[in-house]
């Protein structure tokens, strides 16, 4: 017989449906508030679930009440609530992604407190303590269910709404991790009235990425609204957050591949020098703070290459000096940034694909990058930025 | 404003399809054998499929020739594949699944040798080895492409098709892990002809638990072909790997829950008591063997519990002896057997669902076990494997 006849095949097909509810509320842990208990479904014989709370140091800092808070809250549910011990603290920023002990620290408390496929890590935190949390949930047991918190701007409009979690491995961001929506996040804006001046503008630069790439009118909102931004205004902020999450989720939905089998990765704009400059800095850049570099650098090289006028390059440079965001950075100038792009196209594998604008809300895919004019792009965005800093308060907002 | 007033959602929901062959074959690595060149599908700009090979110590023992194989498959085929350095090695059996170093192997060489998420795993192998390279291609930038060769009954019939990865940590058995669907399944019925004995049949188990459960006509033909497996018949036994198989593809894709959300877990049949036998073995027990065990075990509770006929229960522990599998192990008087049920119930999460049968052919699933006469079980099947043993030789296969 044959090796052809010989062989035959069963196929395995199936199809799956997802769903999450992202939440936007104001103080998520008065007892009165409805929408976490309603988060937390459970299907146990008893109708309780059980919750493991993952919380970010940096928040405790500034909430030193929120684990007797939680507590509180939970007790005031208690038939649908039920608290597995006191939180899991993991140490606020990129720390908590940096080292695998942090993932540990809740993969042993999912051991020790029994926690199985049907109760609930609690993640509440910044975008980094978010996704080792949701790491370990998604993990444990082939995932337990998670529900997220996320206290940034970052991590409400963008790192803490979509399907991915992870870890950075072997010096590159998030190597380690998985594709595994959440049960529910619940954005409580609270958390980010105690923000770091540094956390609430560095989590804006998302937003304008968004709007740079899909929608012209939010980016003309954005600029109308930067000032008040700057000025802390939590009104102002709300609008921000909310549609920059709306056109996150309108992503993740409605472009036919969520767990990102294909090459593209169009949100991607201006992260492949991102990633690396945060890297390169030791991460004393944020993650926001990067972006807005990486943005800034892509639209200069847009400019370069003929694909953007300027007169909407120099309306992306005014938003993120509106909004009190560098343009530049001093790893701009290590020639191991350009490395960064074979990692990033590692990453996503196969073809290199990035994503630049050819006008204010039009995004556009290239899959060539020429390294000299990315070189050019770095010296003209610095000589813009310091003639921008030069002209400080006189510029337009 | 009220609290109530405030809160709002935004809603994401989606759909996935997914989709795999399990191919069944005879010398996959013959250069005129077009399955696996076929199952590697790339979607570089080249067209190349780069390939991680990870291969099962225990395999190259038998098949020391497997590596230069492979490497002149790939080169015969070099227009499609390449291969991405010489295969990682990992221990045969349970060992690859126990210390996570091993994962850790097949990440270091995921990023070594830059394996992105449109490479390829090929893990080649008994369950274990499949089961902890596939691990590892789920975690690596969250998800690279597997494609797995289980080489073992058991992997061919059961756990190298489905669409779990896993470890073993904290003492348990798969605590770590993902559902993560391969790209593609090639079954090299050319690996069985070197199984040891024990492993041959050990693997057989599943192939009498999905018919128990599912199918009483493959049951029968089970009992007729047994004298034929127990003899290394390659026919028979393909008859048994392919209908096995088949069955349980169709559960998979067929029972709405592929992810295994819900508590039920029809197809882990006898597994409760399976995994802590493992264990508490020292994996002494391979893990079929363990399930026959297993199985006759919650068989003689069904019997006690009036659920089965005594000729059923008569036919199921005759059909394991006829394949040459034992009934007992000295570790079911091990009094850590019965705490078994609970870790079984947290790997589930909420209700204990644990699947019995009424009959041949015809699982039901219970949410209470009475600890009392799962003892009395225990020793209704020691005293009925004594009889078997006694009489072994005239009992009908």
């Amino acid at each position: 017989m044959s090796t052809a006849a010989r062989a035959t095949r069963l196929d395995a097909a199936f199809s799956l449906d997802y769903g999450y509810a992202v939440h936007f509320t104001r103080d998520a842990f008065d007892p009165a508030n409805p929408v976490l208990v309603e988060a937390l479904r459970a299907d146990a014989a008893d109708g309780v679930a059980r919750v493991l709370p993952v919380v970010d140091s940096g928040l405790l800092e500034h909430h030193p009440d929120l684990p007797a808070r939680l507590a509180a809250y939970a007790a005031h549910h208690a038939d649908r609530i039920a608290l597995a011990g006191e939180p899991v603290v993991l140490p606020g920023g990129e720390a908590s992604k940096q080292d695998p002990r942090h993932v540990e620290e809740v993969l042993d408390a999912i051991n020790d407190r029994a926690i199985d496929r049907h109760a609930y890590v609690l993640a509440i935190g910044g975008g980094a303590v978010v996704d080792a949390a949701g790491y370990a949930a998604g993990i444990a047991h082939r995932g337990v269910r998670l529900v997220r918190m996320p206290s940034t701007v970052l991590g409400q409009n963008d790192a803490g709404i979509g399907v991915k979690n992870g870890i950075n491995a072997y010096g590159k961001k998030n190597f380690l991790g998985t594709f595994a929506p959440p049960v529910a996040v619940v954005n409580d804006e609270r958390f980010l009235t105690t923000l770091s001046d540094e956390d609430w503008r560095s989590g804006t630069s998302e937003a304008v990425k968004v709007a740079l790439l899909k929608d012209p009118a939010f980016f003309a909102e954005l600029e109308r609204i930067a000032p008040a931004i700057a000025a802390r205004d939590l009104e102002a902020m709300g609008v921000l957050v909310r549609r920059c999450a709306e056109l996150h989720i309108e992503h993740i939905t409605g472009n036919g591949d969520p767990f990102e089998l294909g090459s593209a990765r169009p949100l991607d704009f201006g992260h492949w020098s991102a990633h690396k400059l945060e890297q390169l800095s030791h991460l004393r850049l944020r993650h926001g703070e990067a972006v807005a570099i990486g943005i800034a650098l892509d639209s200069t090289y847009a400019l370069l290459d003929g694909m953007l006028a300027d007169d909407d390059w120099r309306r992306v440079l005014a938003l993120f000096q509106a909004l009190g965001l560098d343009l530049v950075a001093p790893e701009l100038e290590d020639p191991a940034l350009l490395a960064g792009l074979q990692e990033f196209r590692e990453h996503l594998g196969g073809l290199l694909t990035v994503t630049l604008i050819d006008a204010i809300g039009s995004g556009v895919e290239v899959h060539e990058i020429d390294l000299g004019m990315m070189g050019q792009a770095i010296t003209r965005l610095q000589a813009a930025s310091a003639e921008l800093d030069a002209t400080r308060g006189t510029a337009k907002g």
